[in-house]
């Protein structure tokens, strides 16, 4: 095949994807991949550092997505409410990427050095939320705590959403997920009161 | 020194943790650990799997810690509570290894690799006590989400409470982040009403 072929790196991407989900992400090389996308080897690099690049490549478009949508709330918006906001925005950033976002899970999945990968990909998003919600004059721990709670909220539906196909979409699943931390929390105090209870958290 | 010596697990833990701390872990040889200690690397291989077990030998316990006091409140006590209750005793765990739990945060902080393993101990301890709720009865995704959110809390409490050395007792750090939890979700809707809001979850 040519090399006038349009848009090389989406053709590696796709091979890349086939090759993971048919042998495993280990046992593929780049030469396969190149290969089966008609490409060469130094294509493949001038789009992807290495071979786990292909499934990380969209982590960082993807948290700026989230911290742009942070930033951008209402600036009387509560922070539970300006994350609330950035995830119930998130069902569009995942729907032109359905598909490609359940193979690359399930590639994940079956790999536990990916996993951890993926661990680490969630706890820079929720450092990059903190960050912003900083930005927006949020306190700490407030700032920390909130942001973890969204990245909580939006892995639950996200592992959710992937485990049953076309039972909800990633936006119905986010929303249940959000619906789902106000039922958690709405029963009261999440401990017993305690005699000697610590002033607000808000005041220091 | 002698084989008599009582204590050989104690005493290749502290080598072990003097010698993280003056050279890093990376730098550190199982060699040296045992030499340090008065002890053969034998008996080292004999407490511990390798040299980031001495790191890591106490998540199982702390995991069966929690897991145990999630399963043991009040039949009752909302999920929530259950785990707030766990999260309260958790200084308890800690008072007698105060010291032992700052020197090991620098190590870990210090080195990519060993973050990446606390990130999974962690959600392995998130799955672990949402599977405690499960057997309390909790559905999903309230079990998993509530397991997420009380791990949320014992991070943040712990960080803050490693970073501010003598501020606060772990148990107050703990308290904080569980008002905070509190003040965070307090503020009503997690997001903006929509027209399309889906059926409240807990009727799935």
């Amino acid at each position: 095949m040519g090399r006038w072929e349009p848009n090389p790196r989406g053709r590696l991407e796709q091979a890349a994807m086939e090759l993971y989900s048919e042998r495993g992400f280990d046992s593929t090389t780049v030469a396969e991949i190149a290969e089966r996308s008609g490409l060469t080897e130094r294509t493949f690099f001038r789009h992807f550092a290495d071979k786990r690049e292909v499934l990380f490549a969209g982590a960082s478009t993807f948290q700026q997505f989230i911290v742009d949508k942070v930033e951008s709330a209402p600036s009387d918006a509560a922070p539970i409410k300006a994350v609330g906001a950035a995830l119930d925005a998130v069902g569009d950033f995942f729907e032109e990427r359905g598909d490609f976002a359940r193979k690359r899970q399930d590639i994940i999945t079956a790999n536990a050095e990916l996993q951890e990968r993926e661990l680490i990909k969630l706890a820079s998003l929720a450092s990059a939320v903190a960050d912003a919600l900083r930005r927006r004059g949020v306190a700490e721990p407030a700032a920390s705590l909130t942001a973890e709670l969204g990245i909580a909220v939006f892995k639950i539906a996200f592992e959710r959403w992937i485990d049953d196909v076309g039972k909800r979409t990633l936006r119905e699943s986010i929303r249940e997920s959000l619906d789902e931390l106000d039922l958690v929390t709405a029963t009261g105090s999440s401990r017993e009161p305690s005699p000697s209870k610590a002033p607000r958290a808000g005041k220091r």
